[in-house]
């Protein structure tokens, strides 16, 4: 029994199984009274719609209480930094906020995600492991640069649709967007399909839009201990070639991080990775999916987000599941 | 049974009059549990208070979860439009919003309110008929450029207090106020008190300030169909003289509508038409009411406000009651 | 049987300890129905993380609804002045948003700090005053001018570690804060702790620093009713020595109350009053709180937050239970 859920990296792929397998559950029979007594603080230090509305939905469909948190907009601004004078913005160390939110709630589940100032600052994802550190319930992560509720909810929609997955062909690929965006959904792609043994080719841009090496060895040793392979590729036809999954995602460039306009001149150049028919084409009549938001006509085509073939939807639903499936066994319950 | 509650427009005034004997019902017994696992999605555009907290409580006393978003705030900025780049501030298209959200919740519930910059666009409701157009549950109407919720409390209110409502006189009044503020809650009113067979007086300016003409047609017919009489008049003695119902709202004149600068060199002439004592000693012992918020001594004066033929707080509690009615019968759920 | 729960200093001693006394009874079995089928209007014009998680989860734990609002964001701005031409930014008056309120909700908890610019109009306590005359319910102070909510839990807190408080020295001493603070929780401090006959000691860098004299006679006289003594001093050493119990609180110079510059030109002299291990070893053994949020290294150092004798995180917790006993009083609901 894991006490956190904050990424799954230290989680077994039978251990990730059985979640996805009371998820299964979960969708045919949502209402039980598993976490009664039960609270949960969803801390949103960004927006959030999807993630608010099924966490909110699913913790109250089993029972249980959810109170959900803005800080530095329905509460103070947050030190994280130890040792510190505190004479800036932040009112309170998080040290007095993990402990005294500890005392309030069963769980505390985070959004945080990175500031794009540094990735070397960002990468060491402080906010939530500040939260493991000194808060004394159960952590969740509602992504950070990582985004592990995404991954279940996308293998979950994976295996619907493929049956077995092993040695199956996924495809992360980046696409265009106006923006340099976070990597986690990125990160978690290559980690959920390597780990479940999937063939895995990343497709980006360029050597740039390689993701961060430390996800990049986690999917090639995932991959590596099951059979399966981890390629990296920059060449659009051979990617999609026999895909059996498309998954897509923007990313800005780690080595312009924190250079908006250095990276945009990079960045520019790529709109042609939106995801489109033709794309789809090349591929084993692969299944389409996106975390969302996604901007139409800039990531995907219309004609793939309204095709049969587009699962976006489904695994956006199965948030629902697979988050009510990974609280309960947070506290230990069997469905 | 009706699946969605977007305008009273196309329910039947026998169907409506069984809401609010539902709603007197549930006045008098409010809590029951059967919304039990059912959840609704609350979409604010706009800001609220009486619409928030009403909902929030009523779904909650008959057993339902509510969860409150505020798209650009909470959540991510829509695109309601098909067929477009979406280059913008949106990051995500109304199509995959709706469709989510159906996944997580039984019923949707939108405040929407109009741009003020083309009517002719804002004349088509597009984000609450997208809404309708995309989702899989039924859609509420917590204000738009109608105010459905807003006439089933206001009728009730009137029928409290007149008995027998045919052929009464309802006096819908403008006022002032310093901003050209929304059409919906006077479209509502002429909608509502026409479709229950009253003598309905729109009181305006001028010509400038009568409604759009849609809702001018819709409440005449009503009239017609009951045996009651629609007018419009510019005349202050002659519109309040006989009164049995005052119900008084500001908007903007719609030929001026994007030009609030040139609208307010009309509207700042008609400040005496702010509803006083002299004015309700004209009519026939008539209640006034309002649909809040209210600027007291700019729309009304605090002796009218603070008089006993005020009901504006009792119309206002009248939306917990009628909304709880309104939801159970989208569920066809029976007292 | 209280109905409102504004201030303590209309409340007996042995009403406010019969408070503690189920406050811990509920820190134990925390789960009931005791507040099924009431519903809590939580408005909040000030953001909170402590106060608003702990009604929110509190209020639910006993079967109870909880809505969040805040006016001016989720909803209007409210006018507090009687006979006002409603013409600035305040679309609704507090007459009909108490009314209106009253009739969805069964009681209204209030956070609304001092505008900070006049204390002869801040004193007034204006916000909490006006729904105490225009609600028909309970009316719940969430941090006004004065922190009753903060009174429980702190006394809580030293009964907890002190045993017998009876004439046991309280010290409360001002702290640094880079700003000019609200001087509830002082306020709130001196009058809870004399209320309950400890000898209390005010620590304030100056004359200027004094809490406003309402406050300081109301403990003068607690204090005097009880066998106790009530000090005023300047002097540290003379302050901390023997004392039983430190609270910490920074707060405004009330002379220059509303000219923030002129203020700071005293304040920052007096950094020095940060609470430290120096100044804590001249107590009698004593335990350390503040009512958080707390600046680290400005208002108390790491090394006192750290120490074991630091309870500030308990007494936060206590929030909690202090207010779930509360608000069953105001019910009448016996444990």
């Amino acid at each position: 029994m894991h006490k956190h859920f904050i990424n799954t990296e230290n989680w077994a792929q039978s251990e990730l199984s059985q979640l996805l397998v009371d998820a299964n559950v979960l969708k045919n029979n949502p209402h039980n009274q598993l976490l009664k007594n039960k609270s949960f603080a969803l801390l949103f230090l960004n927006p959030s719609m999807r993630t608010r509305t099924s966490f909110e939905v699913g913790i109250q469909q089993m029972g249980g209480v959810a109170v959900v948190l803005q800080p530095g907009k329905d509460a103070w601004g947050i030190e994280f930094n130890n040792n510190v004078v505190m004479d800036g913005d932040a009112e309170e160390h998080i040290k007095e906020v993990a402990a005294v939110l500890s005392t309030y709630v069963d769980a505390i589940a985070i959004r945080a995600f990175p500031k794009f100032i540094s990735w070397e600052d960002d990468k060491q994802d402080k906010v939530i492991n500040a939260f493991k550190k000194y808060a004394n319930v159960p952590i969740i992560n509602m992504e950070t640069i990582t985004h592990p509720c995404q991954e279940l909810a996308l293998m979950m929609t994976v295996k619907k649709h493929l049956g077995v997955v092993q040695n199956k062909k996924f495809l992360m690929t980046w696409t265009y967007h106006p923006k340099p965006l976070n990597t986690a959904v990125a990160n978690s792609g290559i980690l959920i399909s390597s780990k479940f043994g999937m063939n895995v080719t990343l497709l980006c841009p360029n050597e740039n839009y390689i993701l961060d090496e430390k996800y990049i060895e986690l999917a090639t040793k995932n991959c590596e201990s099951q059979g399966a392979i981890f390629t990296i590729t920059h060449d659009i036809e051979e990617a999609y070639k026999d895909a059996d999954f498309v998954y897509a995602k923007s990313w800005g460039a780690l080595p312009f991080y924190g250079d908006p306009e250095k990276e945009w001149k990079q960045r520019r150049k790529f709109q042609h990775f939106m995801v489109d028919e033709h794309k789809m084409s090349m591929t084993n009549n692969a299944k389409f999916s996106h975390c969302l938001p996604l901007r139409r006509n800039i990531k995907a085509t219309d004609a793939v987000m309204d095709a049969d073939y587009c699962v976006a939807v489904e695994e956006a639903e199965n948030r629902l599941h697979v988050q009510k499936a990974m609280m309960l066994s947070l506290f230990g319950e069997k469905l």
